[in-house]
């Protein structure tokens, strides 16, 4: 029977725990009992062929909106000449059910909430948790809580509410102290609270590295890049490598990518200024919306981890992350401020020799562009205003232009 | 070699045609030669697998972002209760790069380019097109051009704009106007104008129906339901399951539901009343805003077939679709208004009885729900608002009502 198992103490918890982290704030993560024999079956589905490495004792299929089986393609000559990096490969995960990572987190929290035979499920959010936690409850037949703050956009909520989910908006002074109060308050009342550092959502995003491994037929990247803010979806892609170590199946981790704006890199800086806990950052602002964790629970395990398998970390300011976003958009993929972080990451990164020229690299993009329009209001592009009188000037005259571009 | 023929008086056009219909306005369509022998290849790519089926003499693998390889997945007790059919099975198209079906005839419009050494592609837009075109074009290294009508949201345009294409916004005061003067001004410049009905574009849809047809090992559905405005995508197909049936390797055809919203149902009024010719619809409001060419050019072909080969054609009010987008998010898939059309549509052809309760039946989702929030601000969903002094309560409440029903 697998368990859950606190990350630096090692303190044990039975796999239903309600709270997500143990007593003393420590991120907890399921340990999978017999994974040196585990095998890769044949089945359809990606969570059937890895059943061998994940907790679940029901895993129930109509869980699943068909999240997963996300495009891994390799980056144009425009992001190769940009990053120096000729094995540049793109992990899209804005192709998932509700447009993020997030949908793999949620199915294996629908399992769980199944297994446990759970009516509801709530968490607290902004954005994609939000809506991918509203739209797998919905499938899952489970109820679904979802706490806002009250500063959301209308537009986010209602993404949500349609979902069937009870959004309940709160008005509070700010952000942490509602979350705060809204986590005692579930755990008085039993109410379990995803979050993006769960334990049981990280073997979700196990399912991307087990992906990557069958997409790329066996071979292992030697850089994962991601957007970090709860720690939970890089614990997850990595778990998931470790376990396949574990399993014999690769003989060698890659190493991960820590990424975060400048803004608010309460994990980064601790790591360039060599320290063992995070650095927390208050009242933060960044275009990189879907970042914003600035005192991420459990994130000192992420540091640990960081500093014992030899992992990078930068940061990356907001010219940079626009950037990034307009670059990325210009090859084709238009994904919201935070997922472009690592573009100009693991450029900094090649710069600095820190990333040799021939490695293989992934940057997952996490989330759609479509998730953060607002990004716009204040970095508009360029749009040409014609009208019949004109047009036919302004078509040559733009058609001219192009054509004289080599 | 394959050439393009005009579908209903058989004219031949070559492949490259620029115009995309007949001189008197018939849509074109592909014929491929040797379908006969056609067989399905070993291939990792769809577009691989199916090389027999496709009229282009260069594929280019980095034309593509990773489209299609979307869900197929059997519609929740919810809906099959809603619908009354079982086997409702639902293609989920807003997994796509730009999160809608158009990408599949985006791709096959870039393979032409490319075939044809253009360096400039262009389309007429307020929307899905658009984006997907602009997307294209910035992966293949194409220039784009998007004409939009003035009343489109900024929001639409930024998006489009951030992938690098030229957006001009025209004022006009109609906008079949405005269209009409691209298209000479197109003409005259030998400028490529794609539209949603374009031969090349429906090529590209062809490659769901292949992908359908690999996904349910060979079975045929009884049913495809699509929401049709241009009509290329249902044209594509079924071209692609006829053509499958001319290769031998599927021995019936499903027939198709032509789907439109009732204030804007050029086609489905037309058969509905038996006639051979589309009944035009002028200054159409409807909340399927994707679906609203209210004079299709080419749509007398689709006329012809839906009587040829016993489609159905169903519309569908306001009130239905709205109704049909929120039962499909209450199972956890945010489709924009159009795409939801079709679950309506369905259930009242059920009721009717024109389709049997067993019957195999395919929903094609077009395009997800964040394309339009703006059907939010008429149509809210509710909202629970709270504060730290009463959210105990609230929650409690919450708990209550969602633990009272069964």
């Amino acid at each position: 029977m697998a368990h859950l198992r606190s990350t630096l103490s090692g303190t044990q918890y039975p796999l239903n725990r309600i709270e997500e982290f143990s007593e003393t704030g420590e991120s907890l993560e399921a340990e999978i009992p017999g994974l040196e024999h585990a095998t890769v079956k044949s089945a359809t589905k990606l969570w059937e062929r890895f059943a061998d490495f994940l907790p679940f004792s029901r895993m129930d299929a109509d869980c699943s909106l068909g999240e997963g089986n996300t495009p891994l393609i390799r980056a144009d000559t425009k992001l190769r000449a940009f990053t120096g990096l000729d094995n540049l490969l793109l992990k899209n995960e804005t192709q998932n059910p509700t447009w993020s990572f997030k949908d793999r987190g949620s199915l294996t929290c629908m399992f769980m909430a199944r297994e446990m035979g759970e009516r509801i499920t709530a968490t607290i959010s902004t954005g994609n948790m939000g809506h991918s936690i509203a739209a797998y409850s919905a499938k899952a037949g489970i109820a679904a809580v979802v706490f806002v703050p009250d500063f959301t956009p209308a537009e986010k909520l209602q993404a949500i509410a349609i979902h069937g989910a009870t959004v309940i908006r709160v008005a509070a002074p700010d952000y942490s102290a509602m979350k705060q109060h809204i986590l005692s308050l579930a755990s008085r009342l039993q109410l379990r609270i995803v979050s993006g550092n769960g334990p049981l959502r990280v073997e979700g995003y196990k399912l991307t590295a087990f992906e990557m491994y069958e997409q790329m037929q066996g071979r292992v990247p030697d850089y994962v890049a991601v957007p970090t803010s709860a720690c939970g979806h890089l614990r997850g892609l990595f778990k998931g490598f470790r376990e396949l170590h574990r399993a014999g199946l690769i003989s060698s981790l890659p190493r991960m990518i820590i990424v975060q704006a400048r803004n608010n890199s309460p994990i980064v800086s601790a790591l360039k200024q060599g320290r063992h806990h995070i650095i927390p950052f208050v009242n933060v602002h960044t275009v990189a919306e879907a970042i914003t964790s600035g005192n991420p629970p459990g994130g000192d395990e992420l540091i640990e981890k960081a500093q014992r398998y030899g992992w990078l970390a930068e940061d990356v300011t907001e010219e940079e992350i626009l950037d990034s976003q307009r670059r990325l958009a210009r090859s084709g993929i238009f994904v919201e401020p935070a997922a472009a972080t690592s573009l100009a990451a693991v450029r900094s990164l090649r710069m600095q020799k820190n990333i040799s020229p021939d490695a293989t690299v992934v940057l997952i993009l996490t989330g759609s562009g479509l998730k953060d329009l607002s990004v716009f209001r204040l970095h508009p592009h360029e749009i040409l205003d014609s009208d019949l009188s004109k047009i036919g000037q302004d078509v040559e005259r733009t058609i001219a232009a192009i054509l004289k571009n080599p």
